[in-house]
């Protein structure tokens, strides 16, 4: 096995209010995508180093943990967390902001730690982004 | 924003499960992981495209989902699913074998859909991959 992972996909309840948190809220690439077809059940956004994040309709998420013999987790709850390096204070106090006004959930105010400083943004189905600036990886 | 993510992570109840799984179940490179020192709470495996899959003690990943005001998803439930693509369908069949020896647990068996061939595997807390070979993504 190659050491990657291709895609993370996470269940949504609506493509739409997705689309406009990724990329209006934190701005994440969405070439080629247009409007929504009603058939459609996903949205694959491709971001630096290959990696696919898709977002999927919860009936179609559950087809598929079902067929792995897994159940899909409750809104509202988090199994994992996506951590995004950003390159200043300011940044991600802009990615919290936008976030916000596009459909997702920002902490209070981020907080300012030994190591740096760092916020937390839920996406429309609260889905847990970590937007997190240490100056140590910026050296 | 840079359209990238730099690290998920997942909670786990044990390192010492979840290397067995992730060194030798499905070959991950843990360069420079040793023993786990019994302070540590989280291992972090640098992937292809700098990725990072960080596996959290569930405590610390608790501490997080605290401050983000969430919840940590109860074991055994899926919000993410990881997909890595296979060259062939020995490589499928190959990592869910391998996986099942060192702590994961596979689907019976892979199945043949119209687009390829694919298998779930689940490591030792339960989280969710899937593993496919669909010959266009070769091509």
């Amino acid at each position: 096995m190659r050491p990657r992972i291709n895609c993370i996909s996470l269940p949504v309840e609506s493509l739409e209010k997705s689309l406009e948190f990724y990329r209006y809220g934190i701005g994440l690439p969405t070439d080629g995508i247009d409007d929504i077809p009603p058939d459609d059940d996903h949205l694959a956004l491709l971001l630096e180093g290959g990696l696919y994040l898709v977002l999927l309709q919860r009936n179609g998420f559950s087809d598929v943990t079902k067929l792995a013999k897994s159940t899909t987790a409750s809104a509202g709850s988090s199994e994992c967390i996506l951590t995004y390096f950003a390159s200043s204070k300011d940044e991600v106090d802009s990615i919290l902001h936008r976030g916000a006004n596009h459909g997702g959930i920002a902490q209070d105010s981020p907080t300012q730690e030994d190591w740096g400083y760092c916020g937390y943004i839920k996406d429309p189905d609260d889905h847990l982004w970590e937007i997190m600036y240490n100056p140590a990886m910026n050296e």
